[in-house]
């Protein structure tokens, strides 16, 4: 790799600015591009009926030769999720961690790609070259294991990469972050420092995960005598583990219930990051064969998910599991943001059926916190900060402690998604633009729902609609049939028939007075349609349903 | 008031219970029914379009003639919103404290009904003699001024009702809580306890509302040279005031900016709540002849409510007010549960238009915590306790310190809305159910959406609509016209033309079968259709859009 004084790394995020989710950098620099992760972001609520959110890819498309690869710092969906939506349309290779690739294979066998798609698995502290970089993945913390930082070597300078991180000096499982490696090559010069800002605006440090083990204990200490079923994040695998190290020490049965649950465990366990002593999983089905306060019950639905398990079992419609009085159920989680109102409706729920439970303090977050960030900054001494991983206040959070810590103002960059930024250790700024966007998913649909249709779905929603319609003759413009007025979402009909008299003879005038003044114009004769029927119901309801005259002609 | 002992009070709440708003509570006994507080609730995320939420009284009507009046704690719209809707259809006197009155009155206006509305302000300490009952209004504190707790006078006892509280010792306007009167009646013996549980499973004390007004005053001092935005809840008139003295302090100009602000500043200051030196309020367009140092703007939006001032600054759509980078903007608030993204989505916008932004502490509850609790309870010392305002889990929690201060736990009842409640110093129980509910306000109509139109909302909302409409002759059955299909809230028909042709198609082929079978009832036909074309988008699609088949006749 030479050392090219005059040339530009180009750091163009494609997603994950501004937003939490849909994490995707290209990192270019002449010929060659990295991709760091390729993650999806959940539909935002004016989204209706979206499952799922993937980042528009245009500029790798239009790139394709260029690109050698995925990198991706660890396994979770707002850092892999679009992978088999994008891999059908850019087929490169994917480089990660042991359980980060065991965790994309789940997804390619589930959407047919695993024969098709090269992956490698790389190890913590080893480096692969692609094009004219060099990668070299640095082992950090975070609430899923095998997560990478990335040291990234380009002729332009180094950029570190933390993914989402936390510093955990006392890991549940392998080792803690490898802060040393960090203050190395920050020791050899670090052109810029993209660094998690998730927790930014949290002071202090985030905790252990042990800490979280050690409540557990004390919970399975306190609750001897009930059933324990503890809802948790189905990637927390060391989360999962301390709940069976728990589980073993009182004396309890395993049951896992949750489909996201079994997978992870199942890809966790067969790739060594999970230990589960022999004899202590048992099948939901055998539960029954054991008395309660033998058993313990780990389970999906820690954000009040209406599909989960715990939800289900919450609303009394889960197919084996029956929440009794007395049973102890502990949330190991906190709401993420916008799901408060769901997880609290669960919580009421199980608590009226007589459970007990327990949703505070069983939980930390798999971010850095302020003291984290600036340990990080300290140790990588970067020229330039650009703040990732994080919506704009988080983003901002960041850049002030990066200016606390003596960067330079004009060092620290808060990009937009689809910036292109160029630099080297001369200089550093954003000096173009690239195509980005966030397409929808909708069932088996990528793609085909967009603003037009959102819009109607949210018109729909608000009001419901209204339909007109009517047979013309195709000559003469008679009325043949109709019209007839058939509504959804907007009254309950049997109790409004009154006004759904009116509406027709208002529709019946304008329609007349239409045919009286021989309009043929069919467009024209629907918007007199919607303009007076419109008005009519805004002025009976203040409320403006989606009106559709539909016309035919006979 | 004779003791009467065989006799039994009934508590009757109707709302308000395992739910947040909507609070209101009969209390019966022989002939007489007094009615505490009729509020409003904001609809679930799943009633959609909807408005408001107002209670279901036909309890109260069916029983019109034993009503005496509503007695309401304070004027907030969770206690006071419903008043319009249900003096409809019972007109009894209202009885409530001055600001209280004088925010229903503002309503009545507004609904047309002050004229015919009866209603008497009550001072704190004085009692009023409402049928058998007697009810004294005590002094509390909460989030609005003329907060009143009520000792309700019963020949089977006394009933103390907190209402919304908290305990602070140093108000900002009037008096403190009347701990002494509650420690009076507690000593003449207090049959049960009705106590606010919004907070319960807060440990703690709740912090003064002055201990905010230091915080603004130091935020006012730190930020000397920009302009400053503050978003609060417009009721809460302490909150403006202190905010106002701030103003003053550091000679700044006060411009007030919402509706719902200007209505309750303009009410609290005509009677008395609210003390604004001489020309400190400016109009909003006078704005422009101060420097930005010298002007200080209140505005509505701290819930990050879409139509709300600040919102529509934070999306530049505001028609006098630009936000400039450098602007302080401070919510004084906290994200009530639900509004969270709400909330997040306009600190980002304001904070990437550069503004800084201030959302952390600078705010009190207007509930009362742990601690509060327990000394309304040490003071009162009821036989019976039932938990008031909360949801479920917050019900419970206050139940749990019921019975830690000693009160036994069959003397502890956890309502649900609807129960019948009888009492007296004898004994205790839920005796039976009367019909109650949720009655949806949406636009004009007040009940007219109800189960059946959410839910095709929902649907619609979901994945859209289709609709198939033909036209068929009277007697022969023949198709005259059609089939066609419009969708709306499905796909970009203009991109899916491939889909849109196949699926017509597949309803002409329904159709072909149904005419070639002779089935000539039209429901019959019409769930071919649905069947037939819901099949096809399922495969394709793996979506469900309403399908709705339209036959007309000619």
């Amino acid at each position: 790799m030479k050392k090219n004084n005059s040339g530009k790394l180009k750091i163009i995020p494609l997603g994950g600015l501004e937003q939490i989710g849909m994490n995707i950098t290209a990192f270019e620099y002449e010929d060659s591009i990295v991709v760091v992760d390729c993650g999806l972001s959940f539909p935002e609520d004016d989204m209706l009926g979206i499952d799922l959110v993937i980042p528009d890819i245009t500029y790798l498309k239009d790139n394709y030769q260029k690109i050698k690869g995925f990198v991706i710092t660890h396994g979770h969906e707002d850092h892999i999720g679009a992978l088999p939506y994008v891999l059908r349309e850019i087929n490169v290779p994917i480089y990660a961690t042991k359980l980060t690739i065991g965790l994309i294979e789940n997804k390619l066998k589930e959407h047919n790609l695993l024969r098709t798609t090269k992956r490698k698995t790389i190890k913590h502290g080893q480096s692969i070259n692609l094009g004219c970089f060099r990668i070299e993945f640095i082992k950090t913390n975070h609430s899923i294991a095998d997560a990478s930082a990335l040291a990234i070597y380009s002729p332009a300078g180094i950029v570190v990469h933390t993914g989402d991180f936390k510093v955990d000096y006392t890991p549940v499982f392998g080792d803690a972050i490898d802060l040393q490696r960090f203050a190395e090559i920050g020791k050899k010069g670090v052109l810029a420092l993209m660094c998690d800002s998730t927790n930014a605006e949290r002071k202090g440090f985030t905790m252990s995960e042990r800490t979280v083990g050690r409540t557990i204990d004390n919970l399975f200490a306190e609750h001897k005598n009930t059933r324990i079923i503890i809802a948790t994040f189905a990637s927390n695998v060391d989360r999962v583990q301390q709940i069976i190290n728990s589980a073993y020490k009182y004396g309890r049965k395993v049951v896992v219930e949750g489909r996201s649950m079994v997978n992870v465990i199942t890809t966790a366990s067969e790739l060594g990051y999970l230990n589960i002593p022999d004899k202590t999983l048992i099948d939901i089905d055998e539960m029954k064969n054991y008395p309660d306060e033998q058993t313990v019950l780990i389970t999906t639905g820690s954000q009040g998910e209406s599909m989960a398990a715990l939800s289900r079992m919450a609303s009394n419609i889960h197919k084996k599991v029956s929440i009794k009085p007395g049973d102890t159920i502990i949330f190991s989680s906190n709401p993420i943001p916008g799901n408060e109102k769901a997880v609290s409706r669960v919580i009421n729920e199980l608590s009226s059926m007589g459970a007990d439970v327990i949703f505070q303090d069983v939980h930390v977050s798999g971010h850095a916190c302020q003291e984290e960030i600036k340990l990080i900054y300290s140790l990588v001494k970067p020229q330039y900060a650009i703040p990732v991983h994080g919506e704009y206040r988080h983003l901002k959070a960041q850049a002030g402690l990066a200016e606390e810590l003596g960067i330079p103002k004009e060092n620290i960059f808060i990009m937009s998604c689809g910036d292109v930024m160029e630099l080297n250790s001369e200089s550093a700024a954003v000096t173009g633009k690239v195509h980005t966007g966030a397409i929808l998913v909708d069932g088996l649909g990528v793609g085909d729902v967009g603003n037009i249709v959102l819009r109607d779905r949210q018109h729909l929603a608000e009001d419901g609609i209204m339909i007109v319609v009517l047979t013309l003759e195709k000559y003469s413009n008679q009325l043949l049939a109709g019209p007839d007025i058939v509504s959804r979402g907007f009254v309950y009909v049997r109790e409004s028939e009154d006004l759904m008299g009116q509406a027709k003879s208002v529709v019946e005038d304008a329609i007349d007075s239409c045919l009286d003044r021989r309009i043929s114009d069919w467009g024209k004769m629907k918007s007199v349609i919607k303009d007076s029927l419109g008005e009519f119901l805004w002025k009976r309801t203040k409320r403006r349903p989606m009106i559709l005259p539909i016309i035919m002609e006979a």
